[in-house]
């Protein structure tokens, strides 16, 4: 493949994507986040999109976390690829997460590159992007500067957390870290830890990363280079862990790529081939490849009982959060064993929870797809938790 | 990961293979092999190993097939790693693949790097190593090329033929194309047809080696460069594949690397991490990233059932061959539906056919490893096929 270079164009969308599309708040010296590794982060801002309307009693807040590679652009189109929002089905005015009862809220984690400070964000002290820098951050890290956004709104309970993937992991640490600021729970295909499994392939990816030489350890913002091959061999690997082999059976087979016979070359004659470099090269104009290490390693290094005395049920004694897992029969990169290990520990606090597997052959990304079942259970769940509450008009 | 010098002492010692530790046998002119492709390839050369004595009327001989990353050394010190050969378990006095009775011949492929003519080896008409101008071969290619040491060697039928993985395509290549030459065949943990998720997994692979700068579009041999960063990634992402969740979580879980806790920086905190790592990096010490391209495009190229009308079972049609097919129950490489759709084949061909699944955690690995229930099949049944061939002190 050669080397992807990045369009100026969308990496300027991306880099400015903190003032015009979405909102920001800024945390100085006064407010510093105290982060797990130990260090003080400040200043640092966080960038965020609101959809519908905040209630009088401020009860009806709903806060969707997004996974790795998503961004706080949720319900609209996306200021950098110009497609729909990530979640564009599932929130909106009548749909499942509906902004005509709900103000929801989505910004974009730490470590990102959507606006919210990360690897390429400026390290004020040096007058240099941090790249390499920057401190590395865990989920709960993330989950802390999300409630500063929230205390910052002026909300002191959510009505909901609600996300997939990594976004479930921040559901599971808002429930853990701030109990009586979640009325309800919604963690989806995700686990309370990362696999063995899970966490190498996350390491090809980063090493894909950091084998390209423009990586320049780190600090290619400044020598003005761009790993790109190697972010796009490793959005190539993560996307095939994201479908199932039923659903690339069924998109690709062994189909060919616009031609009669093989070509016997290396070009793309198989369409699953065509279509992964497709997804490679797309991602990189869209996002980081400090981002992406800093974020891959959140997402390994999360191990919600590790943090309780090994015992993933004491994170939840005492909790009264409204608890719906979800996961997908076909995702083997969160298995349904992963929720249920969820759910074990969930019912060992007596906490209040309901299990749903969703059948589907989509892989792990059903959760981002229009999957009836899983529609069906959001809204219901989240009509009886918002009777429960007392809301208005729900 | 800094860029993987090729140590020089090995890279030799590789080149090399076809003299010491291997026999080779060289076809020229008069003998071109036919490809698929359309071309025919001359001169060419074969290197393999023996074990064993061949008996007075040829009867005992046993074709072993290596897979993807394998080679001829399979029941002796390979000469670049200086480790056990990589079946040494298996083949040997007294073992299932037993060289007190059996003469066993084990070949390395074409397009390999052992010996066998591959992409780095010498193109004679160019006076330089063939990089991308060698033509990309297919499993049949592979096939006939044996066919062709199998003759030279005098031999007119095979008593078995034996492989997993690749090498599993090879023998039901073998057992289809040349059904009169193949008394019993064992293909294991394979399948008659690439997946899409496996092709999706090898054009990773194959971008990871090709996005390395020091690839140099194929003529890395003649630049003096080696693209050892994007190999070591491919083989890492490979790696995930020939194991199970279950295995990377018994072996390694979330275990960390010599150390107290999280470093909080990207180095391989992680067990998982620092073998993963490893595999990488002593890959590139005995493999050539031009082979690794050919050898998964032969992989994903192959369809046996395509070469005959889109009916698996022609490909066996009057078969007289004596097949044992094994699967091992936690591959997800080369799942068990791939086995019985092989043996569906050779059910609708009225094969003689035995099918097992072994239950196994470790993955598609386990065709490589001590596995009781495994080699107690094979033992089994060569033993059985040995008595209906008349074998003398079978």
């Amino acid at each position: 493949m050669a080397p992807v270079a990045l369009s100026e164009t969308k990496h300027e969308a991306r880099r400015q994507a903190d003032t015009p599309e979405s909102r920001t708040v800024r945390f100085g010296p006064e407010a510093p986040l105290k982060l797990d590794c130990g260090l003080d982060l400040q200043p640092f801002q966080i960038a965020y999109k609101t959809y519908g309307a905040l209630n009088a009693d401020k009860s009806n807040a709903i806060l969707v976390c997004h996974a790795l590679t998503g961004d706080q652009h949720v319900a609209n189109e996306n200021p950098v690829t110009k497609k729909p929002g990530w979640w564009q089905t599932m929130v909106g005015p009548g749909l499942p997460i509906d902004t005509d009862k709900y103000f929801v809220i989505c910004s974009n984690v730490l470590g990102g590159c959507m606006g919210t400070t990360g690897p390429s964000s400026l390290n004020s002290a040096k007058n240099r992007p941090w790249g390499l820098d920057f401190p590395v951050v865990t989920i709960k890290d993330m989950v802390r500067a999300q409630a500063m956004l929230v205390d910052h709104l002026g909300i002191s309970q959510l009505f909901a957390v609600i996300g997939g993937s990594m976004g479930g992991m921040q559901v599971l640490e808002w429930a853990a870290s701030f109990p009586e600021k979640v009325f309800a729970a919604v963690p989806i295909a995700c686990a309370a830890k990362h696999s063995a499994q899970n966490i190498a392939f996350n390491e090809v990816g980063r090493q894909a990363v950091m084998a390209d030489p423009d990586w320049r350890k780190g600090s290619y913002l400044e020598t003005g280079t761009f790993p790109g091959s190697g972010l796009a061999v490793a959005r190539m690997q993560a996307h095939i862990t994201y479908l199932s082999e039923a659903a690339l059976q069924r998109k690709f087979g062994r189909e060919l790529q616009d031609r009669e016979s093989r070509t016997f070359t290396f070009d793309a004659d198989f369409q699953v081939e065509s279509y992964l470099r497709y997804q490679g090269s797309s991602f990189v104009e869209r996002f980081d490849p400090n981002s992406y290490l800093y974020i891959t390693r959140a997402m390994d290094y999360y191990d919600l009982a590790a943090d309780h005395g090994g015992v993933l049920a004491n994170a939840f004694t005492g909790t009264k959060t409204r608890f719906c897992v979800m996961s997908f029969t076909s995702d083997w990169l969160f298995p349904t064993s992963d929720a249920r290990d969820i759910v074990h520990a969930l019912n060992a606090a007596a906490a209040n929870v309901s299990f749903v597997e969703i059948e589907s052959d989509k892989g792990h990304d059903a959760f981002l797809l229009d999957e009836p079942e899983f529609f069906a259970t959001m809204r219901g769940f989240l009509g009886g938790c918002a009777r429960a509450r007392g809301l208005k008009d729900a």
